[in-house]
């Protein structure tokens, strides 16, 4: 038996992506698929697919045939149909930000906008598959995390959980490449402004992925976790690298961190180790739903450098987004996605 | 009148760019130019040159016949070069690490070679203009700072001299372009492996460029200040963007962070402010000597971010070199050198 | 039952992508993969793979276990290996040159070596699945054709076969991406050297994948064709776009073209025409196994102006083997072919 | 005496060059610059300045002040501001396409539009210094030619002009940079769209600067030369190849061809042969006003290929505007133009 889905904002980036991956997975069947500019034409309109997928407008889609929803549209936009999935009795996973803060006053501080379907907080879990699995197979609400925040939250995660980091205050600094920007064309993202250029952009405390980033750190090292963020716009289509920089108290060892990573990560099927040795690059997760980790401990100073790069299309948003469908429908975490990265 | 200059080790990429814009400075002749691998040949062997420019081997440069030589030389190769130019009552600007540490064996222990002419060591002036103007107006021996230490010196400068650092400790996050590895095909430089790719190396306390900056700003920070470092090669040809996380003394406020950098740059005409404004790009100092600051003051965490660009080859090697020759013999520090950016 | 099949050379670009493309192939096993250089050690030693290959050297290839060798060696150096898997009863497909030409003699003239398998040039069968489907069908060898002549032959081919031509000569100007030219570092893949730039070489009547496209193309005409051809290199990885202008006789419309295209590519599940409508970019096959197709007929003169796009690596080498595979072993065309372009 | 010069339209990427190009010529005043989307700021709101530019509103641009007008307007747009420029007594370089053709109707058959000023189509003279140095040095409108015809024009020329071509018909094969396409944001320019592919448009008989090519190359040949042109966009920034085949007579010889060419260029300080040699890269030109020629005779088909690259923005559209300013008011040629191309 197929689960049979359906993909709320099919056009974008991730809704494209996510598209081809259930075509493509054993157990999922598309539905439906939704557009409000191309409604009434085909994905192929957009994008050079394989074989074609009709748009409809997001109220015309057939909730009632299928069993899991994803939401690929923007925050704020996402909440009501969310909430109209819930209410059709389909599982969700919403790739938005709208779920991913269980405190609407937070989510409205960062947001800037009235959350309108807050009765549904409760219901909703974080879906980082590595931290909570369980919780994510009973869900019926799944909030898929940011691009940036899979990337720290997955670097740092070890270290916090295992009280190995001191003080509580971690540095990040992010580079994605630019289909982290959306598809919209802007002067950001023309090539010629995009191309021999390093940007940086919303530096500081400003970053709405910030709330997430400190809300799981927090939780785990049960302690406030502070994130200063800087992420920077790179001349390259996909991947985000992210430099963590956090201080570990006085006796940890370089063993203990290797230690605690492999420990944390040992049934992780998509987080690759490379530890002491080479560190990673965006390459080598190109196009997959990998998350690779290396480390380095600064003895001088008591600082590790955590490396942790992802795909931020497919690990940041629609292979994640999969993982969780997995994960929800009693299916191996890995199903559909077993790809290898994109070479060269 | 015009200096009479002669440029050692033309071929490379600095090398080049010394020559093109010695050619073209209203105040300088280019007397000769080497280079051991094309030596008898043109510098339009390798690139596509205006007016070409014939090279010969280094000992048959007619170091009589000038007042100024150039060493862009790998390093441990420049020092020997270096000493015979001295000997000549030549005076010199040297872009290598060979000069730039004034301990000789804190030379050996980071560049792992010995120090041939530590007898020169103390007259050399690190050539950073911003700093040492006249100590360089002065100098027989000049020696150019690497492309990391003037982005990162150059960002913290204003916060180390006037005492706004709290701790002593630094961490740079470093983001260069491609021709900061050289000229010489190796599978880091090759197009397939650099394209779409993010690569960090040489994270923590271990690239060369890291003794040069704790240097500089401990001695403007009256105190040792310590260095964390990570560089990451980005898929673009030229440009520097180091991110620098510091914290700054409990009392410092923003204000007072603009009117330090405000104050100490007032009359470098190759420094640009754009403070709490917009962050700079590399795109935006491309091909120039400028170096482009902003910052960001996180209150919360009492730390202070900054962003400085630079173009590697032009502020981070032969720009600077050319503009301590201005110094040197009494010229207008942007003198040849006051060319835009290369745009788009 | 899974075909048991070898990969002599994995760990070039294409090599490295047929190791992956079989280990996902439904019904096929790898039994072996070899490299001279990395013998002993890993594929991702090289690669960051999904599931890890041991290396061994070609000598130590188990020939005896497999029903399907492949060869991804240099020309020259592929012969000799393609001949021991033959004697051993292996039916192989040949990624390299050295069974493209029937004719020795030629080979050698454009080669510049002597063939030392002369005598298997008779069995072996030009592996464009669209022209020579049946004979692949039962062939023992099979030689991959070249990514240039894969583009330009696809593109021309119903105008050859339908004898629309007019003259018997077609101007070829082909744009490659720069993992054409292979993995080991050269000044020509410097990335320095690459980015920003455009570079045209072999111009004329001399790059050695002239003799494949003449033959063929001479074939489907019935009379001699010639090919003026003229390739360049592109910043960036992947992917091949040619241009052919040829001239059409008088009678021919644009719609007796539009007919043309659409009857020899019917059943052909790897080519998609877009003919009159928007012509193809590379982007839209990157990564995969397809041929897209555009034209225009520029009615003042009688030429007719085709694009033709491919993945170099995918269509232009080991995806297109795989598809030979299947069809020397009954299987459908596409089997394991089926994964979309990556977009973006 | 300097020629105070004023620039119409200098947000776009060539106006913005030329202001650059003026500031820094030796005999040329910026007296004004206008924008009509940014009149009452600065340039540098735009583009990262070094000694910044006041806009104004067209209309306010002080007409009365200035010897010589540049209009970087689009087509169009244009011939309003030339011919109150005109009636002003200034003289003008027109950047656009308005007056590039002499007969009003042919303008208006390619470009659609009505032509506003068709008196002011006799006194305009084609501003390609190679072919029209003399009219240019008396002209009072100069008609800046588009940048593929310019690569083109240069590129074909010296055999055109001496009769070597056979038939009347030329094919180019053109590839541009992204710049061409301007700065406006759109689908076509955004990042994710352009990288990493190869993008044909226009091609056949349709892109509005065939009218131009054939204009000159007919006048030259003494007989109508018909183009066939595919332009094709490119991963970068910067930079125009065009590949050019043609038929030459039968008993030209390879030789024939090199003496016509150094020759017509033997005077010309922006041309540079390569002949038989290397064939030239856009990388090699770029950021300069060079155009820089390679060829090829296949004798077997007696095909000539030109292979001819620019800056499109510098030879293309602002560096040839001041040439042409520069012959207009009896300066050398290259004065203010003779630095040297971008490298790396």
């Amino acid at each position: 038996m197929k689960i049979r889905a359906g993909v709320f904002g099919a056009t974008g980036y991730a809704g494209y992506e996510l598209v081809q991956l259930l075509r493509r997975h054993p157990s999922a069947e598309l539905v439906f698929a939704t557009s409000e500019q191309s409604a009434g034409g085909w994905l192929s309109d957009s994008y050079p697919c394989l074989d074609d997928v009709a748009l409809v407008r997001a109220d015309e889609a057939p909730l009632g045939e299928v069993e899991c929803a994803f939401c690929s549209l923007p925050h704020g936009a996402s909440m009501a149909t969310v909430r109209r999935a819930r209410e059709a009795g389909v599982r969700v996973v919403d790739l938005s930000a709208d779920f991913r803060l269980p405190d609407a006053a937070v989510y409205e501080r960062w947001y800037k906008t009235a959350h309108e379907a807050p009765q549904l907080l409760a219901e909703a879990v974080y879906g980082l598959p590595e931290l909570h699995r369980e919780a994510i197979r009973g869900a019926q609400l799944v909030a898929n995390p940011g691009c940036y925040p899979t990337s720290v939250i997955l670097g740092c995660y070890p270290l916090a959980a295992q009280g190995l980091l001191e003080g509580g205050h971690v540095i990040v600094d992010s580079k994605s490449g630019v289909s982290g920007a959306g598809r919209s064309p802007s002067p950001t993202t023309h090539f010629c402004q995009v191309n021999e250029s390093l940007a940086p952009y919303n530096v500081g405390h400003v970053h709405r992925h910030i709330p997430e980033m400190e809300q799981e750190l927090s939780r785990l090292a049960g302690q406030p976790v502070r994130v200063t963020f800087a992420p920077h716009l790179v001349p390259m289509s996909r991947g985000i690298l992210s430099t963590v920089y956090a201080t570990v108290r006085d006796e940890v060892t370089a063993v203990a961190i290797d230690e605690a990573y492999a420990a944390f990560y040992q049934d992780a099927p998509f987080v690759r180790l490379s530890g002491r040795g080479e560190l990673p690059t965006t390459l080598q997760v190109r196009g997959s739903n990998y998350c690779d980790l290396g480390w380095r401990l600064d003895e001088r100073t008591g600082r590790v450098i955590v490396v942790s790069v992802i795909d931020n299309l497919t690990r940041g948003a629609s292979g994640q987004a999969v993982c969780n469908m997995n994960l929800m429908f009693g299916f191996p975490e890995n199903l559909g996605l077993d790809f290898p990265p994109w070479q060269p």
